[in-house]
């Protein structure tokens, strides 16, 4: 017998037909007679529904409230979700963040867990009972109702399954696993049987959808292996877990495209020590999150320093640019929204020469020109224009034969 | 400085403009120097999507996730009414059943309050804001969460007043207040300024949709004085307190008149001891409420009996009787569907001589048959043909002069 934690996205879960879907699939993990803990996400588009009602009532809601708003998408699919469970003949008791004592800090809408109390939990389970559990929500020590934010869900689950020291972890949605590039820009993409934490997390973080950075890293320090699979069949999905022995690291897994990002030049700084560092600390002050930065000494001991940001933080950042633009001298900046960033991510590469030679060649002959490079030890990122990006992925998935990964 | 208690049921919460007006609404009382806490219900039709979206799941649900899924819905209105409030720039925080601990007994679907815990609320209250209250909803002492069932809002609203010892609670619909007879039918019925604690109870039992008896009793329970009213215009609505001393007692304060009941004669049943005992226990046994009984010795020794009952209990009043058939040599019975009750209300009348007598030649007068007759101290209730019902209302709406009540 195994303790196993299941998590169904919203997608899953949108329809009463999908949640009898679910109930079958839980069921079948019952039968086999594993204890089951099963968290589920708001049916599909309740959420957007709660936030368009929230929006005709005040654009400048309460965090605190919004919480105790949103909490409910959460509480009703545990609601259906056990009920189809029973109707199928089955035992199961729902359960939201406050009842188990999902316990988080105070901040509202981003709150952090900080503790689970497995107590309810396992009583439900030494009553045979399949246990459904609300993602995404948690409580405070004020007994508010709070929410973890983006990928809320995966995070619930994942610290669940640390918490009850699961046997299995098992993420479904609507995606199949974790694929060498984005199927839809590279169509012979071939999904991964294995991938480690912290490639998952760099592909993660570059937004495939899969699963959430949060989810990941709190999978990594707990060592849980996940299981990433769809709901809508039974192909066969990834396992994500620890780094594999130095000589089993593949050099690269996988390559994404991240269209999110701008590229910001400032012209003309006076080469000074401390210039950039004011710079990008009135930059961070202002909540502005910098990814890529490159400098070069251009003529006359003056600077052009550049750097990418998220496209939603732009109107910010240009805000910080002309408050401190009398101090730091800046002849000009401009603003580049036609820009791509194009990473390959893989364990192996830090062992591996060549890899980042392999990429710049591949582009180079395929004329793709290279604005920036970053690189830490197991990705390397290069931003160029915005309408070679799905060329880009697709040149690199050939140059390290991702579509024959799993042989 | 009052402490005020008010309640919204869920058509003045319908929609996000009705959101507001609550909110303006409730304001207005904190503006006057008031401490406001207010119960709300769910908007509108929320419930009825709620059990919709089950029905698709279930035809059995399992109570308590019935629960679980109903008390999303005043989860839901309290976070926008308080959103609403804020939005007008005033300090407020929402408070579902489990965080303030409305208390109640296991019974989910009509769970009973046992007791509530007023420290959350006035430690809100403290901080001056005010505190809006989820209606219809508690915990037991598992931490589950339970709905009190019909009129739970009501419930709610009177039993968080009397807890904290409110000065007034003011409870709001869409209705004007309480009227001598349904507006509907009784064209020129007339709102009561003022009515008794147990008028309101017969009129409330009597399908008078204002106000739910349970909140009634209660209020009775800790001589608390309710305020009814609409929350659509700021028309006078009506009192609801104990009973005047004996000299201002009306005779006559209302006619209801209830299209609900059906009338099952059961014929020539022998004329025993004990007969028509075991007949109402077996009844009872299934569950089936009796109200009005008669019976009548007709010839050879056998009893014609006749009782009414709610027309939903039909099939399992007829279940009963054909299990107890053989028993009892039930020679035969038959059910009349085509029956209405009316009845009148007023704590007068127990010291008036002659009101029945009025209300039976009122009747005889305009051809209307009385089938059957009920008692009590302050109601007067008789059965008749379903198709002279409305007849019937104005007919004794006349006789009591219920145009004139307030004069």
């Amino acid at each position: 017998m195994s303790l196993i934690v299941q998590k169904y996205g919203g997608s899953s879960v949108a329809t009463p037909e999908l949640i009898k879907n679910v109930a079958r699939r839980v069921i079948k993990g019952y039968e086999a007679g594993n204890q089951m803990i099963v968290v589920v996400s708001a049916m599909g588009d309740t959420t957007d529904h709660l936030i368009d009602l929230m929006g005709k009532i005040t654009d400048d809601p309460d965090p605190r409230e919004v919480d105790m708003l949103l909490t409910t998408g959460e509480q009703v699919s545990i609601a259906l979700l056990t009920m189809a469970i029973h109707a199928c003949g089955y035992p199961a008791i729902s359960l939201t963040g406050s009842q188990i004592e999902i316990k988080t800090d105070e901040k509202h809408n981003q709150a952090m867990i900080t503790d689970i109390d497995t107590t309810r939990l396992k009583k439900e389970l030494a009553e045979n009972k399949i246990v459904i559990v609300a993602g995404f929500q948690g409580v405070n020590k004020n007994h508010d109702f709070t929410t973890l934010g983006r990928g809320g869900s995966d995070t619930t689950t994942v610290a669940v399954a640390a918490a009850i020291e699961a046997d299995r972890c098992e993420i479904y949605s609507d995606v199949d696993g974790v694929y060498t590039a984005d199927p839809r820009i590279v169509t012979d993409a071939s999904k991964l049987d294995y991938i480690s934490y912290h490639e998952m997390l760099e592909l993660a973080n570059l937004g495939a959808n899969v699963l959430h950075p949060r989810a990941v890293e709190l999978a990594n320090s707990y060592n849980l292996e996940l299981y990433i699979a769809s709901s809508f069949n039974d192909t066969l999905g990834t396992i994500v877990r620890g780094d594999e022995e130095m000589e089993g690291k593949k050099n690269v897994v996988g390559a994404a495209s991240d269209l999110g990002e701008i590229k910001i030049t400032v012209e003309r700084v006076p080469d000074e020590p401390g210039i950039a560092g004011k710079l990008f600390n009135a930059l961070a002050a202002e909540g502005v999150n910098v990814d890529m930065i490159i400098q070069n000494l251009q003529r006359d001991e003056l600077n052009d320093i550049t750097f990418t940001i998220n496209q939603e933080q732009e109107k910010k950042a240009v805000k910080v640019l002309e408050k401190i633009n009398p101090e730091l001298n800046i002849d000009n900046y401009h603003i580049d929204r036609d820009v791509a960033k194009i990473s390959i991510v893989g364990a192996g590469m830090q062992s591996t020469p060549g890899i980042a030679a392999r990429m710049f060649s591949a582009f180079g002959k395929n004329n793709i020109n290279i604005a920036m490079i970053t690189t830490s030890e197991i990705k390397i990122s290069c931003l160029i224009a915005k309408e070679q990006a799905d060329q880009a992925l697709n040149i690199l998935h050939k140059e390290f034969r991702l579509n024959q990964i799993n042989n």
